[in-house]
């Protein structure tokens, strides 16, 4: 809980510098990520997001020039909220097996509480632009990589600490932890029913039971 | 085999008896569903879908009356290659566990030999729509909710016939394989490697393996 709080302190002045401009870029941003996973981000251009932040289109314009700037100051808004509500709890772990349990469990928190109304950003986003070469893609890349590595690298630590059995192949097991998160963030975002958190949850409980050394 | 050949047997006198206009229409629908996987089944307008199989847009009107039904009648045609290329091979199956490996690897396969661009027409298209209320949203529910029951089904067959552990929680088995199926999907379409189709094989073998009376 320490580092927690800490990185919300840290967090806090940095916020109340902001000036106007910077703050209504925030809430811009914020917006445009909860709106991105119900109308997709190819669907957000300057005069759909204007509609929906109430603001002049020439106003919108004056913060990012052109789609693909918005699109990227978009994902990186989304990121900063993943990196507070999965990573950083999750780094307070103090071994590889913690850190892997907090990193999952912390993800199904962040796809239950309703962070983004169409459930995570990445996934759906991901999936929407797959077949869509260019930055916006190649960002969403990046972001599922170093997602798939965390889990792996927490793997490989719980391997060496003796927490989780040393036959177990690291990319297969990363592979499928994040099988249940996948499918449970897409059941809920369709279902709105928990049951689908529940059972990514027994999945990963059952998974982690097998592979304990 | 029989089973599989009867059924090609008896589509191929209706597919020679369509006219003209019904052989166009299927033409355009194919490629409509394949085109939905790309840039997803929003986009798919009439004038955009007119571009892409060199039709004018009132030619296509005369086809279909308007976005919502071309985009219902593209997820029909998507469901006949779906029945055709993962159903109908698994409903020659003797046995419930034979059945549910012959729905999971007909699905993998249909995945890997890129059946569609993008990966799953199903897949892919119901996380676009998951927060988009309307009868497209309902339809590709309805297909989800359809293949989970076929899955469960064959679970519970083989639970019966005792292939299957009586243990095993015949919802919670059919979420954990789907959920291999569906992230190797969201993997193959944006890595185009075979790796996560193999990693999915992996996944449901053991677990099937696990599951076992």
């Amino acid at each position: 809980m320490a580092k927690r709080t800490a990185a919300t302190a840290e967090r806090r002045p940095e916020r109340r510098r902001r000036s106007d401009g910077e703050r209504s870029r925030t809430a811009i941003l914020d917006q445009a990520a909860r709106l991105a996973t119900v109308e997709g981000i190819s669907g957000l251009s300057l005069s759909r997001l204007a509609d929906a932040v109430g603001m002049s289109k020439s106003g919108l314009f004056a913060h990012f020039g052109s789609k693909e700037e918005l699109q990227l100051a978009t994902i990186e808004t989304a990121n900063e909220i993943f990196d507070e509500q999965v990573l950083d709890p999750a780094a307070q772990a103090s071994t590889g097996l913690g850190r892997l349990r907090a990193l999952l469990d912390a993800y199904l928190d962040y796809v239950e509480s309703g962070t983004f109304p169409g459930g995570c950003f990445f996934a759906s986003v991901l999936v929407e632009v797959s077949m869509q070469p260019g930055a916006v893609r190649d960002r969403l890349l990046a972001f599922l990589q170093d997602w798939m590595g965390r889990l792996e690298a927490a793997v490989r630590d719980a391997q060496r600490e003796g927490d989780l059995d040393k036959s177990e192949d690291p990319g297969q097991l990363a592979f499928e932890l994040e099988s249940a998160l996948f499918l449970a963030n897409t059941q809920f975002a369709v279902a709105s029913s928990s049951q689908s958190i529940e059972r990514a949850h027994r999945a990963i409980d059952s998974r982690l039971e097998a592979a304990s050394a």
